[in-house]
């Protein structure tokens, strides 16, 4: 019998979720839920119904992982514990200071309603959040390194389409080569923010706008460019359109450490993505967690979980002879 | 309380076990076993006891976790089934074809005892083991390719040692290059064994031995040089202790996959291993996993567990909450 799959939400990451369910031969979509008209969605999936948010409740047997596709901002803070009241859910929180309270809002409905919800899911939080925890644990004595890009930061570009005089951008965050190189050589460098990343800012302006003030108003915005090195291209709405239209992403995490009596060796430990699209790659990290959550609750756990807490076996769909014969 | 560990064969594994445990806090090394007469074995940890073999079972009330740091040919087979009865045990067992089987005879003693047996952790299988999972689960639709190196091979250079007319050598293991590019560019190649892998091997001969016929011979070796690109260096055997002592090694796991309604965005997951020291590092991951081993077996687990079956938080010396809060 196939896991029963509804997706609450249908935007990017939900028609990821769509896509990946196809990838995926012992699962199976049931509906997906909006809070638009219903009959205004039209979705991939032929012979899946599509809800209002409001009839969620009515689906409460038909359904056995429900997947959430909100945002962290405002959706899933509320939904997330509230679905969890009645559904195994999985969601991908990325709020990564509000982790602590989310997980306890959301651990309270799940143990009351014996559902498993696994919140985070992802790739950071979630992969990345792994890879970091694998390579501490391993090498205690050392030090660890995020780095995200080459890919487009939602936030920043919409940080560039508020400032006056702009009427679309696109801003890529990239990780500094000689800063990788440096900690990839084991060193353990201090960096600063600066040294890290730079940013690359694509932006189309109005007509006869002041495209000095908007580079500048740009590059001196607090929080989101002042404290990088920034460049900022202007280009013309096609092309911004032909070359920048998709929503890539990746990053890397590495670690480097000690071992031996006197410290003498040193290990590197890299984690890296490459993705075309983020979106769609979020997406098949969360169904894949969809199996564990489905499994776990039917052995009778439950409660909020995170990527840390579930057995790397319960998200292939293999079985743990097959992969301890195929894939140790 | 700390975790209290033994340590059971003192090589360099066992060497890079005691070493492993003083960078983690919360274990104890209590005695290191040995088939030699304790008397002649020094150690590095002062306090702790060196006992026989034959006494190990004089301490089961002592330890916490015993690790088995034999080797997979002839020693695990007989002793993880066998101290199974008595311990929790941790092991490396790293002859992939017969995992299946170790886990079978491990798995029916550690479940009549009540203990977790932990088999087949280090980095290949371990690590690498893990990555193959979690980025076959995530991308279904993809292709995943294991490359080992740069590092020595033992036994390779064993084979390059028995060899008539060769007094030592060390054998290099070496990605091809142009191999890693193609897969890191998501084309999903077809490689073979000669397009995958170098051999590079360096060789002391005896005084007047005929070097053509030794290079010959290795270079034809079946199984173990004939299907590769193979290049044999002589050299003096004070340039083999100077150059070539280390006991390095890594590799990588590359997976790429499509996602997407017609396939048509792609991403590459890449984990890679850089390692001063093999035994070292594979020391520092089984001693992350004892920990694991002690307190899935608190919770009253038992039976023979691999790394596909632990909660990535085991291994972890913070709890859980500090790691959603730390490193989610």
């Amino acid at each position: 019998m196939s896991i029963r799959i509804g997706i609450y939400g249908y935007g990017n990451l939900g028609r990821g979720v769509e896509s990946a369910i196809r990838q995926n031969d012992d699962m199976e979509l049931v509906a997906v839920f909006t809070r638009r008209a219903p009959e205004t969605l039209k979705i991939r999936t032929e012979g899946v119904k599509v809800c209002h948010v409001d009839d969620a409740l009515k689906m409460i047997d038909d359904i056995d992982v429900m997947i959430l596709c909100g945002g962290s901002a405002t959706d899933l803070p509320v939904q997330t514990p509230e679905l969890s009241k009645y559904f195994n859910v999985v969601d991908s929180f990325d709020t990564h200071a509000r982790i602590p309270e989310h997980f306890a809002n959301v651990d309270a409905e799940a143990k009351k309603s014996g559902k498993v919800a696994l919140i985070s899911v992802g790739w950071d939080p979630g992969m990345f959040s792994l890879n970091r925890l694998y390579a501490s644990a391993i090498l205690p004595d050392g030090k660890d390194y995020t780095f995200w890009g080459k890919g487009v930061s939602q936030g920043h570009s919409d940080a560039i389409r508020r400032v006056e005089g702009v009427l679309d951008g696109k801003q890529y965050t990239i990780p500094v080569d000689e800063a990788l190189e440096a900690v990839r050589s084991g060193s353990c460098p201090e960096l600063t923010t600066r040294q890290k990343h730079i940013r690359e800012c694509f932006v189309v302006a109005e007509e006869g706008a002041d495209l000095a003030r908007i580079e500048q108003e740009i590059k001196s915005m607090p929080n989101y460019f002042a404290d990088y090195d920034t460049t900022v291209h202007f280009i013309s709405a096609e092309e911004l359109k032909r070359d920048h239209s998709g929503i890539p992403h990746g990053g890397f995490v590495i670690r480097s450490g000690k071992t031996g009596f006197d410290s003498e060796n040193t290990h590197v430990i890299e984690y890296s993505l490459r993705l075309d699209s983020n979106p769609e790659f979020t997406s098949s990290v969360i169904v894949a967690y969809a199996r564990a959550a489905y499994r776990l609750n039917n052995e009778g756990q439950y409660g909020c979980k995170t990527v840390f807490d579930v057995p790397p076996a319960y998200l292939s769909i293999k079985s743990a002879e097959e992969l301890r014969k195929e894939m140790l």
